[in-house]
């Protein structure tokens, strides 16, 4: 039976690691509300009174009767069905713990241009966006992205994958995080590579994949847009160091 | 031997949900940076340039050579041991979704004392920090503890535990938040029970666990203070409604 990922139409926000692991691993899935069933099915599901596991938010996993809340539970989840997880169950819990880092991260990144609270329009928090994306870029960035790094040139089976001898959904997530980064901060990003040789060769050849590759250029793979987590206001880049 | 948990000193922090298991399941533990090792122990392990599975922050555990990262990771490899998680398999991953509910609600708790940045000192945010709080406990609380409330009501085994028939690593967690914010938002917390009876009467079960309620009666129970994640600042509370 297929896979049901439900998350909101219209953007890539925090499906789009789910629908990475997916759709490298050629997975049969259904994009419940961009299907048929659409949006409704999932407002019911979250608004359900009856069900006993009922998820505080998309994005959430069916498979069969289970529900499966949270990108990093999801993955964690799914990662041994679809061959994107470490064999060594230790392993497992490194890349978990990997995967909850980047999930750290994309809620820094979403902060950018939400400071004061979720509810309210960016355009009423303008200010306060400005302040906490230039904390983001000039502190957090380099914080997580040196970790990052050093996790890559620690990895003892060598520095092309974050974790283990083998592609995991980690580093599909790596790649991910770092497009949305050169979406949203184009300026900022200008140097990354110089800074984070072995996270930056890590997006790209996760993009030569060739899955990866027919996602991206394939109509499932919604634009970056500024409904979602990486979000381009131009006001709040700022120039590389 | 031992489980080594590896956390700041002086403050309960992420690290107490994992204090909370470890102490009601009655496991031998070591609290590194409270012991004879000290702060360096753990300095020294999170800037080692040849650990091959480095953690981006504390807390951390260290069980032999395994370290693991994250609240909700540590919980999800302890919860089984310490039998504080489902027996069923497919119950770990809507425990483990539940624990990670919580460590969103856990990170805008945070916030709201350092909306704009973790590194500028609360007074250098304050104005943003009243309104994010306000936000807080006017939206984000009743959304979060409406739908725990939710999930203890909607549990088919019995509202008197978060998921499955009995006590999880989960429910421990549950006190810990609403004892935080009864801690941080006194005045705004005063109805609490009124609004939300199921999980107020959790916190109140959980509370006469005996190695809970020992533990919370040791010197082991740091006390809640303006370093932790629950911070009381007069200012940012508002009266209940």
């Amino acid at each position: 039976m297929a896979y049901e990922l439900y998350y909101w139409d219209g953007l890539q926000g925090r499906g789009e690691y789910v629908r990475l692991a997916l759709e490298d691993a050629g997975a049969e899935y259904i994009d419940v509300a961009r299907s048929k069933k659409g949006m409704d099915a999932m407002m019911k599901l979250l608004g359900s009174k009856t069900e006993p596991h009922i998820p505080f938010a998309p994005p959430f996993l069916k498979d069969g009767d289970l529900i499966v809340p949270h990108v990093a539970n999801i993955l964690l989840y799914l990662g041994p069905k679809l061959k994107l997880a470490p064999k060594d169950e230790g392993l497992r819990y490194v890349a978990h713990g990997l995967q909850l880092t980047i999930a750290d991260i994309v809620a820094e990144v979403h902060d950018t241009h939400h400071p004061l609270a979720t509810d309210l329009y960016y355009e009423d928090q303008k200010e306060a966006a400005k302040t906490r994306s230039k904390n983001f870029l000039d502190q957090r960035v380099p914080k997580f992205m040196g970790y990052f790094e050093r996790v890559l040139k620690q990895n003892p089976h060598g520095d092309t994958q974050m974790v283990g001898d083998t592609t995991t959904y980690v580093d599909l997530s790596v790649f991910q995080l770092v497009d949305g980064l050169h979406y949203a901060f184009p300026r900022a990003m200008k140097t990354f590579g110089k800074h984070y040789p072995r996270v930056a060769a890590l997006h790209d050849a996760v993009l030569q994949r060739p899955n990866i590759a027919a996602y991206v250029d394939s109509e499932r793979r919604i634009p970056f847009n500024e409904s979602g987590i990486f979000r381009h206001y131009p006001e709040l880049d700022q120039d590389a160091k």
